[in-house]
Parts: C-alpha cells; sequence; structure tokens
C-alpha cells in the first residue's frame, strides 16, 4: 500500500497530495508529527520532516523530487510542459512559492497561527502575522499579474506550478488570510482549481483546535 | 552577452557558475550587493535574490531552475541521469544540499561570520556558529556513507547533486570551515571535483576584508 506521511496543512504535504490524487494514485494518508522526532520517523527521513512518500515500495522525500518523479512515472496527466523554457517557468514559480511565498508569508501567517500552538512553541508573534499579512498583497498581485496574461500560472495548461500556489493558498485559507476579494483573476483561478476532484482530500481537513470557515471547503466562495 | 549577477560566496551562485563552466557557457560576472535593493537590481528580479541569469536575451532567476534549463539547453555534458530513479535522487540531493545543509550550516557558518560584516548586520551569533559547526559533522558523515557505496553523490556520474553541493562546501572552505580530515572519501570527492576546469573561476574568488586560506586554492589540500 502507498503511503504519505504528512501534516494536513502543510504546503509541501498538500501539492504532494494534490498531484497525487490528480493522478489518481490511492495513498493511505498518516499524519505525522514530525517535530516531535520520533526514532521510527527520523529513520524513515534523516532531513525529518515530511512530505515522505512511500510509493510502489520505495521511501522518498523532498516535495519537488517526489512531484517530478511522480510526474515521469505516471504522465497521464502531465503536469509539466514539453518545452524546456515551458519547464523552467513552471519550476522557477514552484521555487517562488516553495521559498519566496513560503519566507514571506506562509511562515509568517501559518506557522505564528498554527504551528506555534500545535508545536508548543509559544504565542503569535504579532510583528511577524503583520507582516505576512502585508505580503501576501503583494504575492496576491504578482499572481494576478500572472494570470492577466495566462490561462494558468505557468502558461495555458494547468501545471505543477498552479498545485504548488494552490497549496500555499489553500492552508492559509483555511485559518481565513486570503482576501479572495484582492483580484477576481486570482479568485477564478482558485476557484476553478477548488473544483478539481484532487481538491477534495484537502477541502475535508479538519485540525482539532481550529476548525475551518464555512467558506473553506465552499466550491461557491 | 551572457551576465550572471551574484555574489562571489553565495553556494546557489556558485552552483550556477559552476554548471555555466562546465558545459563552456561563457558568461560576465556582475557582483550584485542584492541586500542594498537597487532599483535596477529588484526590475530585474522581484524576488530580489541573486543568481540572476541573462542568457540568450532571457532573464532568469531561482537557482535550481536555472540548472535544469541550462541543462536541457545544453546537454554536452549531461549532469541530469536519463532515469526518473537518477533523476530523483538527483533533485532529492539537491533539495538536501539547499534547504537542510544550508539551514544547517551555511546559514549558521557562512551567513554569520561573512554576510552580516558585508551587510552591517552586526557581529555572528556565536550560539548559531557553534551549531553550524557541529551540525556539518553529521552533514560530512551522510556524505561518507553515500559516496561508500557510490563514485559520485547520486550514483556513478557526476551530477547536479555534486555540484549542488561543491558549491556549499567550497564556500565554507573559502572561510575554513571544513575539516577535511574528517573523511577521505569525501576529501577524494571534493580533490576529484575541485580539479576541474569549471572549478577555477571558484577557486579565484576573492571577498574584500576575508583573504581565503593557503589551502582553499591549492588542488593538493
Amino acid at each position: 500500500m502507498n503511503r504519505l506521511y504528512h501534516v494536513p496543512l502543510s504546503p509541501f504535504c498538500r501539492k504532494v497530495r494534490l498531484v497525487l490524487a490528480e493522478k489518481r494514485i490511492e495513498v493511505e494518508l498518516v499524519e505525522e508529527r514530525y517535530w516531535e522526532m520520533q526514532p521510527d520517523f527520523m529513520r524513515r527521513n534523516p532531513a525529518g520532516k515530511v512530505p515522505v512518500l512511500k510509493l510502489d515500495g520505495r521511501t522518498l522525500t523532498e516535495s519537488m523530487a517526489i512531484c517530478e518523479y511522480v510526474d515521469d512515472l505516471y504522465p497521464d496527466p502531465s503536469l509539466m510542459p514539453q518545452s524546456a523554457e515551458g519547464r523552467y517557468e513552471v519550476r522557477r514559480l514552484v521555487s517562488w512559492f516553495d521559498d519566496k511565498f513560503h519566507h514571506d508569508v506562509t511562515a509568517n501567517l501559518l506557522y505564528e497561527r498554527v504551528n506555534r500552538k500545535l508545536m508548543k512553541t509559544g504565542y503569535p508573534d504579532s510583528r511577524a502575522v503583520k507582516l505576512g499579512a502585508q505580503r501576501i498583497k503583494y504575492h496576491l498581485d504578482y499572481m494576478a499579474w500572472l494570470l492577466d496574461h495566462r490561462r494558468w500560472l505557468a502558461g495555458d495548461r494547468m501545471t505543477l506550478a498552479d498545485f504548488a500556489a494552490a497549496a500555499h493558498l489553500s492552508s492559509l485559507d483555511y485559518i481565513s488570510d486570503v482576501d479572495w476579494n484582492r483580484s477576481d483573476v486570482v479568485k477564478d483561478w482558485y476557484a476553478k482549481i477548488k473544483s478539481r476532484p484532487a481538491f477534495r482530500s484537502i477541502l475535508a481537513d479538519q485540525v482539532p483546535g481550529f476548525p475551518p470557515p464555512a467558506h473553506y471547503a465552499d466550491l461557491d466562495f
């Protein structure tokens, strides 16, 4: 049985979950409180983080390496463009979200508001939360600028870049930290990706102590 | 003319420099003090970081996206394996070095000792430096474990994974923070990669205020 060790609101895990679901690869989801560094888990992944995917008997780590591998092995539907330029743009945008957006926004909002409480590392730093709330505006505007020119973030087809972005935004939407009124094109893009069957498992997530807002799972938000 | 905006000791820039040099793609190197956020530079790269590569008229950002693109366009010599499994392992290891090694070691040693002085953000945090000096041992041991089974880090051929690792280690070696006596196989691996013509420009780097130790450019270190 394939198995994904994850935490529900981790954008890196959500990216992998979306890719697996889009390709109809069934996995058992196992929640892993990686910050407790259980010996069993550390053996599976010496980097001590999630996601860790057991797929066809192999143990895989590092979310983007996993996504590209799964896309190589299960190319239907393909989530990477054929051209070198297209692939570059997808990888650039995945890095943009997983590195810059993550540092500017996800770390300041989600990690302060949720992870600190789950991991028992104190109260949210209000300066960080304020910074994150400010910086997400710039990122939504950048997405709007891209989507003014393109149907999907990296071009005319849905790719890993859309899943990377949707993974971060859906986690933040779970704690009501995305202002969907800021841009119509971004909202339309999210409505389109949110309504895919691959998104269902993510919309069903429930984190104890953090009930999602009503609009979170609503396809007509 | 192709041009790379970089800072000399940045491992992300060094990875790109090594890949370009290995493929004999000539670029003009332009030092970019990205932390000063000059408007011209921010226009070139809204992420506000290096490396930024101007190649054949295109402006490219995000080091791993750049490396894979260059490898796609200039496949001689190829730095990515043919098999999906091989490519996964290279990408996993590049993420390992650029994410985990970077966080554990490079940020604690190089950024504390060098970047703080260059960016005028205060004195090194001695706790961070101690932590980095401790954690590099674990990483060198992990490399030794890989190299006990393989000629190069990701398998039998030299790949992007070796350049990612060598980029971090060479930057740390510039400030004498690598104990080459810890493992013979790691030292042999570094001697092999260091002696490649692609490494020459990196061994000639000079950062004002930080003269490199004598062994840094010595192929017989």
